[in-house]
């Protein structure tokens, strides 16, 4: 599929052709892979071997979780590149989830300047959101992705097939982006999804397919006509100024699809109260995210004005005020002139909190 | 003058114009400016009191020179900026030399993945080539600006009458650049440089301002012709593979164009040795540089293989093969078809280096 410069492949058992297809889309004399030690054991050794047969190879692992994606580990995979003696010439390849694919995404965008990154996404929750628009970064001790580059792979490689090893927590995670982009732009996609949630949950390939191609579709057609996030593109934050702030005070316990899950619903009622989105919509979007079984309320051990203080850190916190991108009604969100996200007094969210 | 997408503007005098310059070009809600412990006495506090009618103000001082150049650096000068409040709408000002210029920009780069900078150049080095062209980074202990980003600046403000605090060493080094430039691509911009030299390092605004604008010109067509390097681009690194080998064992004790100017006599020597460069183009190198008073050879204290090795840390060490930018005769490079630079072997460098 196309996601503007380049191509998102979706084929099950495409992992097996990984190393051509990278080798097609990003030649070039180093391919250094960045994975972590869930994703490494399972497929890093035979993509290395692969790959192998088109330039020098190296493997760079990274401990699992969030709480790594940090300028440290950043530096410290760059300085492994540099002593493995990548050069301009290099490909990074990032065969992992989200934390993977921002971390090394951000190593590639800023190595030397820049070279390729091919995203080989392994979650659910990156194959359907983060592998796709370029943006790369990491978090600082002040908040989420406050550190980055917006930097395009080369390609997107997704194996649905690798799914079959992730924990059903993390696909219920990336069932949660996978809701937004139903409620940001397709009505009738939130629908087939509520309906699909527990066939992609078990597993079922098709279910999973048709998820992760209507998903990635939505987020490449938003992305692709506004890249740098202008305008259009702040509604794929839905959810992520509470979500974030959520998941910020949570030291990163939760998961980042639970806490966009609990964001949404949050910013649906900022939306009501402020007349912005139709009676109902927070009632709508609460219950599908009930029946897929994902949490709808920040856990009770979490501060309501630590929450609101960590909305303050978001990128999103222009001048002084905060800004949400509002849903009007399922499948169309609010547009406010041309700016796509609404500037909400902390009042209104701390009685949402509340 | 144009440079692609943004001006740089030369006005004598234009310091007093700073602020009001820099809100027209990046308006934002707030400022942040990067200055050293060297320039920012002169020259922040005058340039926050006018900027703070625009919008906030914060200032960061960088100890100064290029060993603070790192990675340090920029995530506790991001880490001040989180600080001070900075989100998404903020402009950076990069108020200095090359290494406030590389840093800021690399700051301004990643800050919230890319807010603008403007670059005000405080030294002739900076105003004649690192402020224009968007290369941004810094050094880590492998090497020179392994890590960075393309990031053009919003716009360039250099004010000629700043150099005259800055010390005649440095008005020196800043020559060496702007003699590349002749060498590079304008024979008789390099003639009347040689002519003008004793007037640009005796403070002559006029001179001065000439080369400045002579310099920005060629430099500017380059770079807009080729920004991200693939070609023509790297005709602009002459004097630099092995300027930055010299720069790197030297641990910075020497000033950036010192060492340009040695790699400049250096590398035309390798190009007459394979034959691309006519023979003689070294000698008349040499000659200009020693008129204008700076050094031809590396120190006696570097060894040769020390700067042979720092060659292979290169980012142009394509292939397990350094690659020179080399000139055929003053004035023109060596195309090598539309690659613009050629793989040179270690012994030829070698036995000019020895």
């Amino acid at each position: 599929m196309d996601a503007g410069s380049y191509t998102v492949y979706m084929e099950p058992g495409l992992r097996h052709r990984f190393a051509s297809r990278i080798a097609s889309v990003a030649a070039a004399h180093r391919f250094a892979i960045v994975t972590d030690e869930h994703v490494g054991p399972h497929y890093a050794d035979a993509l290395a071997a692969s790959l192998a047969e088109h330039g020098g190879v190296s493997v760079h692992v990274l401990p699992p979780g969030e709480a790594f994606k940090t300028r440290d580990t950043w530096a410290k995979v760059t300085d492994e590149l540099l002593a493995a003696g990548c050069g301009r010439d290099t490909t990074v390849v990032a065969l992992g989830g989200g934390v993977v694919g921002d971390l090394a995404g951000f190593v590639a965008a800023t190595f030397m300047r820049g070279v390729p990154v091919v995203q080989c996404p392994t979650t659910l929750l990156a194959m359907i959101d983060a592998s796709v628009g370029g943006k790369t970064g990491v978090d600082t001790a002040s908040g989420k992705n406050l550190v980055g580059a917006f930097h395009e792979p080369a390609a997107v490689l997704a194996d649905i097939e690798v799914l079959r090893t992730l924990p059903v927590a993390h696909r219920r995670a990336g069932l949660a982006e996978a809701f937004k982009h139903g409620i940001i732009a397709d009505a009738a996609y939130l629908a087939s999804l509520d309906a699909s949630a527990g066939s992609i949950l078990a597993g079922d390939a098709s279910a999973t397919l048709d998820a992760v191609a209507r998903s990635v579709k939505i987020k490449a057609a938003v992305v692709s006509s506004d890249a740098r996030e202008h305008g259009l593109r702040k509604t794929l934050n839905f959810g992520h100024t509470l979500g974030h702030a959520i998941e910020h005070v949570s030291g990163y316990a939760l998961l980042h699809g639970e806490c966009v899950a609990i964001g949404m619903v949050l910013e649906a009622r900022v939306a009501e109260r402020l007349g912005v989105a139709a009676e109902g919509t927070s009632d709508t979007i609460e219950g599908i995210l009930l029946r897929a079984g994902l949490p709808v309320r920040p856990p009770r051990d979490l501060s309501s004005a630590d929450i609101l203080a960590a909305t303050r850190l978001d990128k999103k916190a222009r001048g002084g005020t905060v800004e949400y991108a509002l849903p009007e009604r399922i499948g169309v969100m609010a547009a406010n002139g041309h700016a796509w996200s609404i500037a909400v007094d902390d009042a209104v969210v701390r009685a949402v909190l509340a």
